[in-house]
């Protein structure tokens, strides 16, 4: 066994190959010679907390995922520039044809967190952090400048107000706005608590958010 | 339960919920109380048959993870724009202060088969796919223009080079070179068949690719 | 025993004669008496590690074999010169009629590592192995150039590339030509990993090469 | 398992997999690593009834092997043609400092048939084995012009003839006769009886072939 990577990702790949790679295998092979085709494309956090695959205990095949920090989409803008979500957007509408694009937020976001402290120093000169999560500033700052929230609850708030933010941010992109007026495509909102492993999705009508289980979980 | 996400998504979630979240229950709340502090970065591709929690079996808390189309890193640009990889790259080693940086590449990336077909239409009229992965420009054309390989050939080629490229990226980044040089940071570079589940690790002397389990098991 | 041998051939052929030749006494006779009849010429290297009787445990009688350096085939050429693998290839079709022509290539192969080492001194004055190797010329320019493939890509590549451009040169002979027509001749790829003992097969339609027993056993 | 190659080298690589690759498993693996090293050369024939890792059950990395059609060697010519047997030459003592040179011939030969029928048709218009055959012409004609002895004893003699003749050629290489000078090369003739295995081998002082196990064999 080579030594090239870090000791812990070795042992969680030999535990892959033990346990779930045989009953894997066979689904591994068709998708490699059919290619993916996932229904649903999901946005999510890098946050090392919030896996999609892990909250959907999804199969290989099953999301295309997006992760960045925070979870956010930027607004459409087709300037040249190079957009890394953007890209990964267009290539999930127009070559993966997915039905369904989920924004997943997490509480305890370390993004929303730097959002909501603009005056912090940056975290390296070149602050590609307060520069990215400067895309949310058209709506934190009511929630930033209300002292009277507590810092958990502006977190809170902004974590929700941003999968929204997002989701309107998508819209922006025509092919978006296309497909979803053709019923090909539906947006959705996720926010997992990352403490207690509860998911709430968002209402679509309300933009409210639930527990997706209900609260007698 | 509420129908606001894809059915297949709340059937993995309860699933979740039934098998994992209790195992994962102790481990989460610490990890929510005391924030995240993976050891390690991984810069994945969306490829919904490359999720590296699932390569690596990874736990909550294990792995921060950036997911784009084909993995890259673009070189450090200081520029002010919305570089969301680099975003989490800063988070990650400024905040986080991870000891390491995986690029993970996969077999048959839609990414960079766009990168080899340059002369394709693009996917929409933003072409963002086409103007993301131009991040490869200085590196695919010899694959490209090699019509003594395979089709095949040249993407496997690609997808290895490309990895590099990365990882050269990486090292355009201040921080990355100066925590590299204090032996506080190592990066690697890993590649996954995603039809036999087989990993492949970069030997950092070589830049070589060799399978992490050896030859015929 | 006489010692006109090296004593490993020595050792070596006791051994035979103590264990396999009861085995194959009879088979070995009526080859004698009937002459042979493979049906498949193999085209392999010289090297010490790729003997085909090794790599298919074929049987005496079963492959006419040529080795030369790194298994190449020149193209037709009748040209009144010394062509030994032409020569080969003509008492192959014409006096065995064999069915099959299988060039097998093998990793770590010295001879293409020459031919992606052109400024290197010759070996001897006569440079035999510069100008047997320039065969490659055509097709091994485009893979020595590329210095974002590393020295062990550019050599896996060319020992894949060098059996394809083989197979196009053995389509020069017009006899394969009309054989291959009539459905009485097929030419086959194939390349053996001399570190795992993996063999791998090319993809006529493609030329993609693929490991003989699948992946991950 | 791949259809690719012929159903009996299929049958015989996996009859290898399942019982030799478990044995040399380690020593391919440290040949890969560290490079061939074979203390011989053997120059055989094409003949499917004649391999040297049979008769002299070579394992891998023993013996560096080149096959042609009768198993000459061309006389020095370094004249800028291609040369196949004179480039495995130059590279096994310039390259692997092979220790001997063993011209290996056999029974039955069709090749050494050919020189002897020189009105015979050509096999092919190109008459490639007419040519290389030729090669003998100086050593052929007093025997094939000897019609007081058998088709079949004009044919013994030629055989072994035509190995001191290629030893003889071998020494017109300026490499051989300055290594034989040294002492850090010794050539060596063989021929097998591939009707009942019976290996002799030259007596370097006199030419003579005896029986290497001697008569009681």
């Amino acid at each position: 066994m080579t030594k090239f990577l870090p000791d812990h990702l070795l042992n969680g790949y030999r535990a892959f190959v033990d346990k779930r790679l045989p009953q894997e295998r066979q689904r591994m092979r068709q998708l490699a010679e059919a290619g993916q085709s996932p229904k649903t494309m999901v946005i999510a956090c890098c946050d090392s907390r919030a896996a999609p695959e892990t909250i959907f205990d999804a199969a290989p095949g099953e999301i295309f995922v997006v992760r960045n920090v925070a979870n956010l989409v930027p607004p459409y803008s087709p300037d040249g520039e190079f957009h890394s979500t953007s890209a990964a957007l267009e290539f999930a509408l127009h070559a993966l044809k997915v039905e369904h694009v989920v924004v997943l937020g997490h509480g305890g976001c370390g993004g929303i967190h730097a959002a909501l402290s603009p005056a912090a120093e940056p975290l390296s000169p070149g602050d590609f952090i307060g520069k990215w999560m400067s895309l949310l500033d058209p709506v934190a700052r009511a929630v930033g400048a209300n002292d009277h929230m507590t810092a958990n609850e502006r977190q809170a708030a902004l974590e929700r107000i941003s999968i929204r933010h997002s989701i309107a941010n998508l819209r922006t992109f025509p092919a978006v706005e296309q497909l979803e007026g053709e019923g090909a495509l539906s947006l959705h909102g996720a926010w997992v608590d990352i403490r207690s492993g509860e998911l709430w999705a968002m209402n679509p009508e309300t933009g409210d958010f639930s527990r997706v289980l209900g609260d007698a979980a």
